[in-house]
């Protein structure tokens, strides 16, 4: 089979002496982080560490010296280092922080540092008492060769001391010389670069800003936000919901897509094929002859009233997210202007979105394997564009999983070239190494099975493998206890407690969530049908006019939950979520922390949202930082009451229909009497 | 720091659009084998089969086609194929088998195919009873698209087909044409090359010939052959021996170093530093006025007698194995020729090899940081040249771990480019990654850690380590119970007994084994001191003359071991190990089988010496190919015993002074009746 246009591939390269310089003697192997062999980038946000692992090592046994490397994308070399030191076994470990915005590069470097090497000998030999003369004069020799290539001060310091060195190499003192404790460091400075082997690969690292990180979202539909029951709402309207958003504690305002939405084979209340003639329509049927993906629905407002609607957002510490969805209505501009951009059927009609034998006539799915696909591509990144100019900077992408993942790897990187400061949250609901594939090639978010995850079994080994192994280092989870297209079983039958305990799970157990609102507050439950998650009366194609201020609001729950969040940096990450085990399967209990032990989370659910549920937990102690036999005071955080534990095991008892959680602060050991 | 004539790293070009088809929609990630990211070869022998599995998988839901494409190293591009099948979640895998020796390579490619999904589509159609007619036009468009990258006939055939099914989409018998067995097959023998993505990486296979994997080797020192006592043994003398050699079933006679000796500070008896006048010096301080590596001591004999033992030894069904030791006695040409591939010290002296505070002064290491490395890496190269042209085909190397390892990959690819048949072996006792590498980089098999390695625990941990994880894809174990250098503790204190299950161990659990005779099988375990491994009177300073019909052999018992694994294909691979329980802890319980399970051999082993030890093993059934509750016949292939066992659970009893071991041949189920 022919392979047009795709370059051959060169890491197999035989290895040809005059490539390499043949006295570097160190291997490196097993380099950590490292996504794919090289092939995707890991990801942090600023202030983060990246630790470096690797396997090194030489022939012989010679002293190694191992460094990292790194830079930033705008280089073309490394620009600074970081020392390794070893673990056991061959294994070396170090770190550095990462501090802007964009593309790092990373790499490894050992070699054999032959004066260390010289050093410990001499050591060795001085010890047994053995006459010692020629290896002095060995010494200086190699302090002299590294004179040359040091700079002017240290050069000349070196070369003072291989003269006294060499000179004193017959006496007692030329040992001391030796072994004197500045001479090492000084030497290390300037190693012999000729000795030096650098990892083959340069690992990439995105880098985000920390929103990308710790965010918690707020989904609406803008056409709900009306004051007055029955109105289309506008942007203006949305702008009186932002006190009562921003309140919350919420980072991110998502609006479900706002553009002007097709009337062709429009769907009615409940997903009916036939529309009412004052059904709105779904606003994911994109495009009608008052524009596609760059216009604004009419009833909405003005492209003017967009931009204003940003500002206001900013004006309350939030931040838009715009929903892009690329797929059209059959009365989409795209079918007149580019009817290539869609697959033709024999009888000459676009084809519409199918399932076999589902079909969506509403909806014309885009043809990416057209001929005219880059064009298609250039409009779709440009549609990106658009909205970035308009001052988006964060995009909830949805259903990335029907288009091509090359397209996603293209767009993103091109956009995050441009704007790194750029944020895709990718809406994936598929197959798992679909869903980790949309990360790697650049996805800052992503979407999770957590809808889905209920038992403790379910939810402990699913958010392991999400963050402590390599997954943690590209997929960033994003939690949403429910979604307008997913209203849990869960959900559906558990009640309000089940909305709280949902609700404590995706905001503690993910840095990233998000809930759909306000539909979520007021535990709205109701689903179309037995065994459907489809909402009944689904928003999805209707507008909905609610009560913000109704009785059973979760409104202050929300609120308390994201301003813990905020106090607490254990929270703003997931790399140190770790599960600790309990004595009642209904109960769930994890812990978060920070790296330094300063801030450390417990919290224990009760997964059972119709019973009490008792039992012991049995914590981890060393992984909280605390010893195995002290007591130590935990403080309730959503409750604010305080306990006294002891030792791993401690008792809990947690009642669904009042707060089905303890989210708990653990005290400093010596503070508690004080606190107390 | 700079890094000349390193070639930049380009796997992480960014992806530019015009280097690549848009329009391809897989991705293809984790194929195994791969090593380090494609880094290193995996090995295998002609005639074996390489399963490969990866995880492939595209946007949206079309079916997928994927397959392996492999070829010879000598041709450029992919010659062949094999199709691989879906396992689950998005894993596929699929074989094929290397029949020639060289480097083969090997790449994945996977496309979305369009017609199978099509044709899954229409029956979902159909069954919903939906009006198919315009889907049978697209179907006869997707059929003449096809013809016209098919070959001939084939073309003719789709054209009809085409037509056909174009002309009756409205009749009945449409769908029936589309549905047509045939069809498939055909179509999908040309996928639209357009569509498919190739794993990025080539992949590499170092095919070796099967001794490569299944070998039992005879170390002798040729100067102990003599047929009189005293006397310095010849070549011509070691003729002598092989027949009795050749009957106890070994493949392969390897030779300690045949070059001349240095004198200057020469070894005497038990590594004295001060030798006397008759004594003959250690093989491995070679070099004398009278040659070095490519000549032959004077006292064994000349080139022409050399040349005519390798004859003798083929005559025989053997082999010879040569050991090369890059290293040199104070007298060897080198350090007159070549001063400058040494160390020098500042007295001007040659550096002799230390390990400080320990002084080497019989040895100079050679210096591969040697500003003229490229010359002595081509001379060293010249060596094992010289002794292929004299016959050579095995090298047991000494110490690789000593020198650098990217001159064994280059030497190893060099002589390998040439001389695919040449086998290396890897003396080296080292750093686990250091002797893992060794094996990365070239050499056919190795030595292990199996000396040191006793205990149930031991053993089972190193073995499934060495054999069920990515390890076996590139490092062959050659198990050696003691060598010239190691007397294990073991063997010290356990008396003959000790001998035969290190001899079981050693020859069942490894395809590969050797020994060094005629000590072992003399049961010589005399130690240098407590504590030491070092032989007493070791046969490295010394000759010995020994009487190979002693009483206490165990010739015969090496012979009937040798002659077990000829007999049984299931001990000549190491992939097919596995370990099973016992309730003994001083019983091992292992076995391995045919791919195929033809041949199934279980081994029971007491590793206590001194006493008899009986107990329970529990067998994993399934991977002997037995059903959980029939009796099976069991052969003991060491006693000739015939044992029924039944289930999983079977006791066994092994006296160490009798028979330490059960070699026991599976029969098969159906044929204990007739057989018994």
């Amino acid at each position: 089979m022919e392979r047009p246009g795709l370059a051959p591939t060169e890491d197999f390269r035989p290895m040809e002496r005059p490539q390499m310089d043949v006295r570097r003697r160190v291997a490196i192997e097993r380099v950590s982080p490292e996504i794919d062999g090289g092939r995707f980038a890991i990801k942090r946000v600023v202030g983060e560490n990246v630790v470096v692992e690797a396997d090194i090592f030489a022939d012989g046994h010679d002293q190694l010296a191992c460094r990292i490397l790194y830079w930033q994308g705008t280089e073309r070399e490394p620009q600074s280092s970081s020392p390794m030191v070893p673990l056991v076994n061959d294994r070396w470990q170090g770190e550095f922080r990462v501090t802007k915005i964009g593309t790092y590069r990373y790499t490894v470097e050992g070699w054999t540092d032959r004066f260390k090497t010289w050093r410990d000998d001499l050591s060795k030999r001085i010890a047994a008492a053995q006459d010692v003369q020629v290896e002095l004069l060995i010494g200086a020799e190699l302090i002299a060769d590294t004179a040359k290539r040091a700079a002017d001060a240290d050069s000349e310091l070196l070369r003072e001391w291989a003269r006294r060195l060499h000179e004193s190499a017959e006496k007692e003192s030329g040992e001391s010389i030796a072994l004197e404790e500045e001479l090492l460091p000084l030497m290390e400075r300037y190693p012999d670069p000729n000795l030096a082997t650098r990892y083959e690969k340069e690992l990439r690292i995105t880098v985000d800003r920390p929103k990308a990180r710790f965010s918690a979202w707020y989904e609406i539909f803008p056409r709900s936000c009306s004051p007055e029951a029955g109105h289309h709402g506008t942007l203006q309207d949305c702008e009186t919901w932002l006190p009562y958003i921003a309140s919350m504690g919420f980072d991110v305002v998502y609006l479900t897509p706002i553009h002007p939405i097709g009337s062709t084979h429009r769907k009615g209340k409940n997903n009916s094929v036939v529309a009412e003639s004052d059904d709105v329509g779904s606003p994911w049927a994109i495009g009608s002859a008052e524009g596609g993906h760059k216009s604004i629905h009419p009833q909405l407002g003005t492209l003017q009233d967009f931009r204003q609607f940003v500002s206001r957002v900013e004006e309350h510490g939030l931040e838009v997210a715009l929903d892009i969805a690329f797929q059209c209505s059959p009365d989409h501009p795209y079918a007149d202007e580019h009817p290539e951009w869609f697959r033709k059927r024999p009888d000459g009609a676009i084809q519409y979105a199918e399932n076999p034998p589902k079909k969506y006539q509403d909806i014309y799915p885009l043809n990416f394997e057209t001929a005219d696909t880059l064009a298609l591509w250039d409009e779709l990144k440009s549609v990106f564009q658009f909205w970035i100019d308009q001052g988006v900077r964060i995009f909830r992408v949805d259903n990335p999983h029907t288009k091509p993942l090359s397209f996603w790897e293209w767009v993103i990187g091109e956009i995050k070239g441009q704007h790194p400061e750029v944020i895709f949250l990718a809406e994936a609901f598929t197959r798992p190494h679909v869903m980790l594939r949309l990360a790697k090639i650049g996805f800052s978010q992503s979407y999770t099975y957590f809808s889905w995850r209920n038992t403790k079994q379910e939810l402990t080994e699913y958010f392991t493998e999400l963050t402590q192994t390599d997954v943690r280092e590209y997929f960033r989870a994003n939690l949403w206890p429910a979604t307008p297209d997913i209203l849990p079983q869960f959900l559906q039958v558990g009640g309000r407690a089940a909305f709280m305990i949902r609700l404590v799970l995706a905001a503690m157990l993910g840095a990233n969530y998000g809930i759909y609102g306000p539909a979520f507050e007021l535990c709205e439950n109701a689903a179309l049908a037995p065994g459907s998650e489809e909402f009944l009366y689904s928003e999805k194609y209707e507008i909905k006019h609610r009560d913000l201020n109704a009785e059973e609001s979760l409104r202050d729950l929300i609120s308390r939950v994201n301003k813990i969040r905020k106090d607490n940096p254990a929270l703003q990450s997931d790399r140190r979520l770790r599960f600790h085990e309990t004595d009642n399967p209904l109960l769930l209990c994890f812990s978060k922390s920070t790296d330094d032990l300063s801030n450390v989370i417990v919290v224990v659910v009760n997964l059972d949202s119709f019973n009490k549920q008792s039992g012991w937990v049995n914590l981890d102690l060393s992984s909280l930082g605390l010893g195995t036999d002290h007591a130590f005071q935990v403080h309730d955080l959503l409750s604010d009451g305080r306990f006294l534990w002891q030792g791993p095991r401690n008792y809990v008892e947690l009642t669904p229909g009042n707060l089905p959680a303890h989210v708990l602060r653990v005290l400093p050991q010596d503070s508690y009497g004080a606190e107390f």
